[in-house]
């Protein structure tokens, strides 16, 4: 027998002592998959418990219809894609900063409105990553919200100073991928 | 401009050429947050497109009532648990062995029965790496599963014959985690 609990079982047990409650800052990044699917997973265990929860979208654009967009309109949860569809292949860069920064203002109001307790920024990482909007105002913004509303932001590149304000940071590490290994592309269900 | 697109934005697009269908052997392994999370995502995103999915937890008891268990009862996914809680500090290693077998036998009833296209065997590294079952077993079966069906399973120590086996594989890393960090215990709806 190992000497280690799977995985934060323990954290699941009655507690002893006063549970303390504060609102997380979650990062998930890395270059692996199941960013975006655990923000998703964690909005739906939070939408089980009677929380409130919202999800604003930075890179996928607004007719965005993948298995996630289905299901969360089926169960009522707010799903909010704003962007261009951005990759580094995109041809008009300040139409993608533009998006990115409505986005932003729109993921503000829902922040401060006080009728949320979950609210995921999915694929945040690369508006600060590219600059399109100042990293500075954005941590001072999260800094300042609602004191038990957990924040989860997703992407790439997670910038050192997100890491730094972050409460819970994991990297999704890609081990093997059927796409660079077998040719195989992305299947409905399984990555969108 | 970073010449990598954002996380996996390119397979979204319309590929050229056929797409290849297959049924992915889907790891989440490592010590960070987010397997059992981004399993439940993957689950929910393939609801949302109407494929029929179940789940099967190898360590959860059978009263396990977090989040996620509230969630899909509310949406009618079903989950499966049938653990006794295991951890190091367990005291019956018999009953825990007796009840990954029986667990097993039910999953695998279901990966054969026709009627699933997701399958989520949760925690189930455990039981390879605890030898429950024999490696050799479990792994002949996974690879004698019907062609399209998909099977994600999720906990530490993957062994390396499970990562052999499988199309993706991903290491989720603990990069900082408020428990550690500042004390501050699994909060519902974050983590359970």
């Amino acid at each position: 027998m190992s000497e280690r609990a799977p995985d934060g079982f323990g954290e699941h047990q009655p507690v002893k002592g006063p549970r303390k409650k504060k609102g997380l800052l979650i990062v998930n990044t890395g270059n692996g998959k199941g960013k975006t699917t655990a923000a998703f997973g964690m909005a739906l265990r939070a939408w089980g418990r009677g929380m409130r929860v919202a999800v604003y979208q930075f890179i996928k654009p607004p007719t965005a219809n993948f298995g996630e967009h289905r299901a969360a309109k089926r169960i009522g949860l707010p799903v909010h894609p704003l962007g261009d569809g951005f990759t580094w292949k995109s041809k008009d860069p300040e139409r993608t900063r533009a998006l990115a920064i409505e986005q932003w203002g729109r993921a503000c109001r829902a922040m401060f409105s006080g009728e949320l307790d979950v609210l995921v920024l999915d694929e945040f990482t690369y508006v600060l990553h590219y600059g399109w909007l100042p990293a500075s105002e954005v941590l001072a913004a999260l800094a300042d919200r609602p004191p038990l509303l957990h924040v989860v932001i997703t992407g790439r590149y997670a910038p050192a100073e997100l890491v730094a304000a972050a409460d819970l940071v994991t990297e999704m590490t890609l081990v093997k991928h059927p796409y660079r290994e077998q040719g195989i592309k992305a299947q409905p269900g399984v990555e969108f």
